[in-house]
């Protein structure tokens, strides 16, 4: 009897690294799944702070949240980091219409951010619609000048992860205003990116360009873009005319922070692992899915870190960063801070592509045999959890700027199921109620697991 | 220049079935993707039939409706099977409240599928709460008789496919009212069998056995469920009392059908792939994702097959079940009906877990090697769409008694992302609304790529 007990003890010793890491990880999902409060969080979050865009007292009613949060959870240091982030304010509600002859059919519009105001009465124009940037090029000055230029091009159904869509006809959004304005064009409507068809508006921001004039640009819903493509078919041109108005201007800067939260590593503690998301928002609703999920399961994966006992080598640190949306100012300082205080950092994992079931990770820049390596010894890991899509691809937004601070870090995105973030993306329909809890919490999962693979094992592949 | 565009001709013959394989998956997801009608035949079903319980008008129109759809699509061969089915009714909407000295608490309930009606005036009794069937045997006859049986056994959050944690509480519903019965029950209460918390009553079926009186039996929301459990400790237990009434009958059996379609295999004709999904739904909602989701993927697999020109060796035919929901007599008389007219049956598919985004299949009592061979050969194909995951596992209700009448068939069942699934089953909430078009439509190709790799390859692993 004392010998089998003796051989027990001995088999556990020698418990491979396999075995423990498994063990390690069925230990974070049962905690995420039974004792989660990342939903809890979030509904706190959208609920009772609610729309949080950079500069409005929403933002600065999230950061303090935050911090209180992160200092109830006892992590070893809790800290705002200061940035500066643009001011944009949308308002009194815009409103647009279709003129056909005497009869005006309601358009649901919201303006871009970051875009200009119309005049106080708006602006009334002859359209011209085009499908691409491509084609507003071939159409030049003559077809455009004084015109407001309807952007329709679709969403491409075809792509299997919807983020390739939004890529794909985003650059109208982005860029779209800018170039029309090249040609002489009045104002600029851009039918919303996304794969569904109804009557949200989907805001976003766009960029203007340097040495072109700013033009009003606005969204308008998918449903709505449809109308008026087929309007535009069956009428002649200049019959139909459009309508809009809008409210919105760029405040001067105002003063936010990044919250960042830290469990300090016991072997490294100036190596770092960053795990984050982004605390503001759109301003037409919660921002549940973008990115209310996203912070809400960073400071979960510390606590879970935390309670389950864990006690990492390496620094772990949760970011809540300021000003994704309209020109991630947070993101550029805190990879200013980090590349300044000497921080050496392992990797970043963001998370910013929706709450929803997990389906594995994308790793930024990595080379065929890392790839090859890293599913040879992490796949078998996830797969339990269906969470081992492990992936060359892209990061995220606001961890992006530390490649260049840092060139020696690995960025990591966090890559949820994709096929309804862009529904709901940047509408009034971001809403807590859309976020499932699994969901939610199975994420928060997978990431602290791979928080701790890294932690544990490194990343060299 | 003659001599490369030859070298490609005979590249082009020798385009490897990999290859081929590749091409024609990308066809069928491109048209689910594009052109993809399972959204709308799911909208028409929903909102313009609705409820469509075994017997009802509701199950006479979906069956006349889906005949009529598939006809409309030029199938080799169109047709009813005919089935006598249960018909149990709901009655008027059914009462209940938690007794509490003079304090009524109005609890959301919902009778259980088969259940008897309590006496007009109701059933008003003490409650004991058990967390399982192995707690009701400890009690024995002398704490249970009488009262009303209150099982609270909750859904185990930790399983991460929720289908697990169903099956595991779902033996509440399914054999508690009889088993609590046994030792003198007069009323059973069942927890609603799903991991969300809300004030949803799930219905579902309740089996009555032999020899034991039937006595009427519920479910309650999880919520409410809750409240009743806290209440019954902090107060003694004579003092909460339980008050139910429903109004529900089993009436005589109904004449009803099994709606088939049919493409005739150009090599094999009597040699059957069968795709399959339930038409009858619970009769508290729209029956959206249980089933309306698995029969118009269904029908939308040979709608896909057909436009896009791929002549399959086999015949492939897509089955509307009837009666899945309370006694599963339509899968029962298929699978009598394809032994009687001696069809030789290669597979069957069945899609009944939802119309959520796909993440693979699940093989019945496949062995290892089986397994290792099938993911050598095809798991690369279904990669790209991220529906890979092929595993050994559990099919559906309705092609289960295939295996008795056809024991060489192999039975499949279709695996979607599972987290969203119990929150809604066989609840109000099951409605169109809660269907994502993408899901759906990427399952639907998901499906079609299997039944065309099992009729191009066979499945001899």
């Amino acid at each position: 009897m004392k010998k089998t007990l003796f051989l027990a003890a001995l088999l556990g010793f020698t418990l491979s690294s396999k075995a423990q890491d498994s063990l390690m990880l069925r230990k974070f999902y049962d905690e995420a799944l039974v004792n989660g409060q990342a939903y809890d969080n979030l509904r706190f979050l959208c609920k009772n702070i609610g729309q949080r865009l950079s500069g409005s007292a929403g933002a600065e009613k999230a950061v303090i949240w935050s911090k209180k949060l992160m200092d109830s959870y006892g992590f070893d240091k809790v800290y705002l980091q200061e940035v500066m982030v643009p001011h944009w304010v949308r308002g009194a509600k815009e409103q647009a219409y279709i003129i056909d002859g005497n009869k005006r059919i309601a358009v649901p519009i919201a303006a871009l951010g970051m875009s200009v105001a119309t005049p106080k009465e708006g602006i009334t124009a002859n359209i011209v619609e085009v499908k691409s940037l491509k084609e507003l090029e071939t159409l030049g000055e003559a077809a455009i000048k004084g015109k407001i230029v309807f952007f329709n091009g679709a969403f491409d159904q075809r792509f299997i992860e919807t983020g390739h869509g939004y890529g794909a006809a985003g650059i109208q959004r982005f860029a779209g205003p800018s170039a029309a304005a090249k040609y002489g064009a009045v104002g600029a409507i851009v039918r919303s990116i996304t794969p569904a068809l109804d009557d949200y508006p989907h805001t976003g921001g766009t960029v203007y360009m340097d040495g072109v004039p700013k033009i009003p640009a606005a969204a308008i819903s998918t449903l709505a873009a449809n109308k008026l493509s087929t309007m535009l078919k069956l009428r002649k041109l200049p019959l139909i005319k459009f309508y809009f108005k809008q409210n919105c201007q760029t405040l001067p800067d105002v003063k936010s922070y990044n919250v960042i939260g830290e469990i300090k590593g016991s072997e490294n503690p100036n190596k770092y692992i960053t795990v984050g998301g982004h605390l503001d928002s759109w301003d037409l609703a919660e921002g549940a899915h973008d990115d209310g999920t996203g912070v809400t399961q960073s400071v979960e994966v510390l606590r879970i870190l935390k309670v389950t006992g864990y006690k990492p080598k390496n620094s772990i640190r949760a970011v809540f960063f300021m000003n994704e949306e309209n020109g991630h100012k947070g993101g550029i300082k805190y990879a200013e801070q980090a590349a300044a205080n000497k921080e050496d950092h392992i990797a970043a994992i963001e998370t910013d592509e929706g709450g929803f079931t997990p389906r594995g990770f994308s790793f930024e820049g990595v080379s065929p045999t890392f790839l090859k390596e890293l599913n040879k010894q992490w796949k078998g890991l996830l797969e339990p959890y269906e969470a081992d899509m492990l992936v060359a691809g892209g990061s995220g937004t606001d961890i992006g700027p530390l490649k260049e601070t840092l060139p020696s870090i690995q960025l990591i995105g966090f890559r949820p199921d994709s096929q309804r973030y862009f529904d709901i993306h940047h509408t009034p329909n971001d809403v807590f109620e859309n976020v499932n809890k699994r969901e939610l919490h199975l994420g928060a999962a997978a990431i602290t697991s791979l928080v701790y693979l890294i932690d544990q094992h490194g990343l060299r592949f």
